[in-house]
């Protein structure tokens, strides 16, 4: 029997073959598909149903995807001809929150926020928050690596995952970390499944390692700039003279613009660019009247709150730049990151490149840590080859300046074909020899992060 | 030419076979050595010279065992018959401290504490504080992933490590991780070097993630009470109150007699144990009278002092442990870590392992993240088998309890026949296989961690 026959066989209330399925299942929020159709989505109730498939796909040799939500910007998750679509999004349980040990112990399907909204309860939070956070899974956070806006004062996914359950490629469970604060014992594959997007094996449980909800207030800061460079320098100052906001962000002039323009607010002046900053805990005020200081010392206009209902109506200008860029044409969200040091340099970098190629590259950054968001607009569903061309010059200039080509978004399909240029052949080769360990077949996820080696 | 020859030939004026140097490196701070003599001491001045040696090594197959200051406390450094010693304990430069990226790039010799001593011209810190930072490099820091005091607010080594350059078995040299607070290009192999004990390669640089140095008052209290639960319980309801001291030391009464005895201090009284907890940071006295009320409430004794130098003094009897130990006999280090909220039921089965063995275990713990460390003292150079037998019993009780073999030693030797315990067998035979991606020939530190499997 086939695989999809086998499939049906053993799980037969779990299979969707609908059309409409199989290809939402090809594309991600990156707004790129795969090409050609999967086989079926397998909608995983539980750890057994994953060890199933995978045991299937292993006998048969078949391709298999890994799929949360969907939500993903480097096509990880995208499901091309042939291969099954494991959605682990049904796998929503909380199987333990545990205050006293600061963990949590959840199955991989349940959504960022809706975690977030059970631990408030427990005034618990889990501090990864992708923009993404309403919408994406726990478990893909995990695969990705992600990060978000107030990753600089309280870390990334990386930073906060203390185990992770993880069956791999033969169908064969691993308890991978522990639930201590401390654990050295071995090798640490927990750091190693973060981030590794789906070719180690299928993520089915995590232990969380979690913080209190802070107390104090929250104080919100809006610096307005003549242009973009003296935005990134001031933000950079803030950093150096060690003071520690929860959120930094910067937007461009474009950015600012289409913002605007989808929330309908008043057209901002013409080059101008925007921080949007926050602080917290028991110093909120005093850390932003001393960082209103720099801002104003860099050039900025100031405006500052203590009410939390306007800093989030603030905030929604930065979080609505994904449907504002959208509502321009298709988008390839660019994810470099650069030492903070770096960023008006950078910013120099993505003019400079904005100009060679006769572009406009809306860009975001999350300021605190040196993360940029360049946006390439474009219409239709394939990227031009003059886009390609730019985000190559966008990544040489990033990896020139001492960063890295994804800061959180991850290779995927989309940054395959640069992954070497960062790594260097040796170490890519490496790496590629450590997935095989896991996958010895190599039916996780082929062709996506070590997919292509120019 | 055989391995020594070649060594001879290639690094005259770096090999060391003085019968003082191959005595010295066949044992660390555990009290433990290898049996048989090492080849020779390479002293490595540079990444070439470290290049050199594991070329020779993998052309002749000889093992290596890399080495810092040798101050382990698993034997994972300790040199056997026939293997070359490769010190890196001479590459001490700092490259690079940058303030305004709060990073540092460093050689691995450098200690922990001259590092500190360095940085704090600059107003920066490197958090990991191992209780031998005065004596250990960050090269074996970084190696086994140690721990310290500072953990439970400031983290451990991997929270503060960005990247690692790593030479492999046959000389190639790799650079690992990045520059930028935020990374996730490929697999994340900068974590997995962390703590994996000269079994992937050898570190030979690193870039360092920095802290400022706190402003405002250091709060130290000393609470004493009736018996060791009472001070774990008084422990565990500081931390699920949400107080986060920056150290919160546990000592029982074993453990203070015997500290008491060195530094000729009055006896303490029969039973007690005692809890040092400092507070830093802007809120530092708050925090300070919050914690001494949780105490109290606890039935502790409670002095408090904000003298910076008396809270050193009154740390130093906590620092005094393993040097109080050595003075009564060898002994044998434990590690075992637990969830928080496991500390008292800890202490009861190390009691219950006591009184079953007939044996006294004096225990330490870093109690702010459920790391103890039980000691166990006898005559002589070898470990009893009543002690194996009553670690045994130890680490199955910790791992019982949702805990972890190791918190920040490693698993070295001492160690390693437990490893499978804990991992699993199909997680050890992973790990082992991934340790043949870096070294196919296996001579990177033979018969540790993974050596044998009971």
């Amino acid at each position: 029997m086939n695989a999809l026959g086998r499939l049906m066989a053993a799980l037969p209330d779990r299979i969707d073959i609908s059309e409409s399925a199989l290809e939402a299942a090809r594309a991600d929020q990156s707004g790129h598909a795969a090409s050609g159709r999967p086989l079926a989505v397998v909608h995983a109730q539980g750890v057994e149903d994953v060890q199933t498939v995978m045991r299937i796909a292993t006998e048969t040799r078949t391709p298999v995807v890994v799929r949360g939500a969907g939500t993903g910007l480097a096509g990880a998750a995208n499901a091309g001809e042939g291969e099954i679509v494991l959605s682990t999004a049904r796998m929503t349980a909380v199987h333990e929150i545990n205050a006293a040990d600061l963990l949590a112990v959840v199955e991989p399907g349940i959504l960022n926020a809706d975690l977030n909204a059970l631990l408030a309860e427990h005034g618990l939070w889990w501090p990864p928050d992708p923009a993404s956070r309403a919408i994406s899974t726990v478990g893909g956070n995990i695969a990705t690596g992600a990060g978000g806006l107030l990753c600089a004062k309280y870390g990334v996914v990386r930073d906060a995952v203390l185990g992770v359950d993880l069956v791999l490629a033969d169908g064969r469970l691993l308890r991978l970390g522990h639930r201590s604060v401390k654990g050295v014992t071995g090798l640490d594959l927990t750091s190693l499944v973060i981030g590794s997007e789906g070719t180690l094996g299928v993520i089915v449980g995590a232990t969380l390692k979690l913080r209190r909800l802070t107390d104090g207030e929250t104080c919100t800061i809006v610096a307005t700039f003549a242009g973009v460079r003296a935005a990134a320098a001031a933000s950079a100052a803030i950093t150096a003279q060690g003071l520690q906001p929860s959120i930094m962000e910067l937007m461009d002039a474009a950015s600012l613009a289409a913002v605007a323009s989808l929330l309908a607010l008043p057209a901002p002046q013409a080059g101008s660019a925007q921080l949007t900053i926050q602080t917290d805990g028991p110093t909120a005020t005093a850390d932003a009247a001393a960082i209103a200081a720099v801002l104003r010392a860099h050039g900025g206009v100031v405006e500052t709150s203590s009410d939390r209902e306007e800093g989030e109506r603030l905030l929604s200008i930065r979080r609505s730049m994904h449907p504002a860029m959208a509502a321009l044409g298709t988008t390839l969200i660019e994810d470099v990151s650069v030492p903070r040091s770096a960023m008006p340099a950078m910013f120099d970098e993505i003019a400079r490149i904005e100009r060679e190629f006769g572009l406009s590259i809306p860009t975001v950054a999350h300021a605190g840590d040196g993360n940029l968001h360049p946006n390439f607009v474009f219409e239709g569903p394939d990227v031009p080859e003059v886009v390609w061309t730019a985000a190559d010059a966008l990544f040489r200039a990033a990896i020139a300046l001492g960063g890295t080509l994804t800061g959180e978004h991850g290779i995927g399909t989309l940054k395959s074909r640069w992954l070497a240029a960062e790594l260097g052949d040796d170490q890519w080769e490496l790496q590629r020899r450590i997935t095989r360990v896991f996958d010895p077949l190599g039916i996780l996820n082929p062709g996506k992060v070590f997919a292509s080696h120019a």
